[in-house]
């Protein structure tokens, strides 16, 4: 035992620290698992005000072939553009996140993070699975952590009626959207073309490493 | 830095409420493990002496159209009935829950969460799948977290060789189990119904909110 | 309140011990997901490296039918004979794993898990589903937490066109890799043969229990 384990209050201080990292890694987990939920559940007005940065400026949000939105005006008007969903009949998207890789900086203020996501998508008349990874940043804002990147690649969009290695196209989200992308999609390719390749993930980010 | 930080009697109290919130919030997401884990294994006998509330009068479990099986007795019952599926060749049930939204109440005797759902079920004859929200309540009681109340409320429940657009029917619970339920089921409706309708998931309950 | 309440070393020191437990968990949860994420990226010169025990004699991986390999020597050598699916156009093996129950001996210094695992995997010309639990068993060397053992025991691997009840072959892992096993699979069986018995679990291990 170090003569610093008799010191209580530099000790409580360095459990302090620790404590708070501990948080900061539930309060992320809680925070996505909230922004699935309201995706799930339509409940769109609540993703960007509950879910998303502010002060941000590159806040941005990409899913599958949308291209991406930056800017919170543009965040702001992708949500509001899946209203629509709500008037489809049984129109449903659930995207669960599972095992997070999550990197917090050392100043405590911002974090990166690698999921795997499994998932549905369904209306009265179609039904598709849609699995792959999801990269997402994170920063704390006054106190809170909030999304600042978002991006789910997923790696097959295929219809139930055809699995993701017959299926000659995987579909699209461009056409139900009426909000327009800023910028093209970074790196996401169907499957049906990825499937060509060898090495398919050489274009993927590295897990997060300590920063 | 404020005083308080120099007071390190305080300061651990404070730390130690900390810890004891995410303690709580872990061992929720381990009990909640224990009873998937148990459920997909079929040792139905462990799950309500080790996962269920025994001292919650209106402790209840409902899933898919079963019903609400409410009162101890009554969850005894449901889940010794399941017992029968032991005798059934290649029989299995296997619900995930992931994502969770947990909210412990202020004074850290109970808990309100959401859960999504990944699953798959199935025998020597028929394959299914099960995907949906799950809704549980738990409380703390002699030191330890118990479910109190227990709704899983599958969106499709699909057999395989049809999609969860094209299945004309969602399967049932009832025809299984020989205990009766005590009242009927909630809001559960199978999704061949429900994608007739639009915004689908109004008459689901909103995310838990702190209390 | 006990007196020990008042003795701010003590309980600074007892707390500690909890943030640890606290940690632990969450490290070893960080640890499952890098490795399905290094699996699902085709890194496997990494896994080894930053997944598994070193010092560990015994350290085993296992998957479907591929047998037991035993020692580092061997599992290098599995993971090494991995390579080979980069040159496969469209190949990926996707494990999640979610619903961990892990048990962290007293000593702290090992721990048991059992987990849930949804996945699939493809190539450009098969689709298959891969669900099931995963048993593993992490030790802390030089203070990080490694894997010593894997066991993933899917309980279905059936091609997509046909359900897992339907399907009269499960497909077997020892096609692609060259690597021989040391010892034979150790309670492995496809669906197909599973599915004729009752009561399919009884060869699987009991939740993990304090030690």
């Amino acid at each position: 035992m170090t003569p610093d384990n008799n010191d209580p209050l530099k000790m409580v201080h360095e459990l302090a620290a620790r404590v708070q990292h501990l948080e900061d890694t539930i309060e992320i987990q809680q925070l996505q698992s909230k922004y699935v939920h309201y995706l799930f559940k339509q409940r769109f007005d609540r993703i960007v005000d509950e879910c998303f940065a502010k002060k941000v400026p590159d806040v941005s949000v990409e899913f599958s072939d949308s291209g991406v939105y930056r800017g919170l005006d543009s965040v702001r008007a992708v949500y509001r553009s899946f209203e629509v969903t709500k008037t489809m009949p049984g129109f449903f998207i659930l995207h669960m996140t599972v095992n997070p890789v999550i990197e917090i900086a050392k100043d405590g203020l911002s974090a990166r993070s690698h999921w795997l996501s499994p998932g549905a998508a369904g209306s009265d008349t179609s039904a598709a699975w849609i699995w792959g990874p999801f990269y997402i940043d994170y920063v704390k804002e006054d106190g809170r952590w909030r999304i600042a990147h978002s991006n789910l690649v997923p790696l097959f969009r295929n219809r139930y009626e055809t699995s993701w290695a017959q299926a000659t196209e995987h579909g699209t989200v461009r056409g139900v959207l009426s909000a327009q992308p800023d910028e093209p999609s970074t790196f996401y390719k169907p499957y049906n073309e990825v499937k060509k390749q060898r090495d398919i993930f050489a274009a993927h980010p590295p897990l997060p490493q300590p920063y």
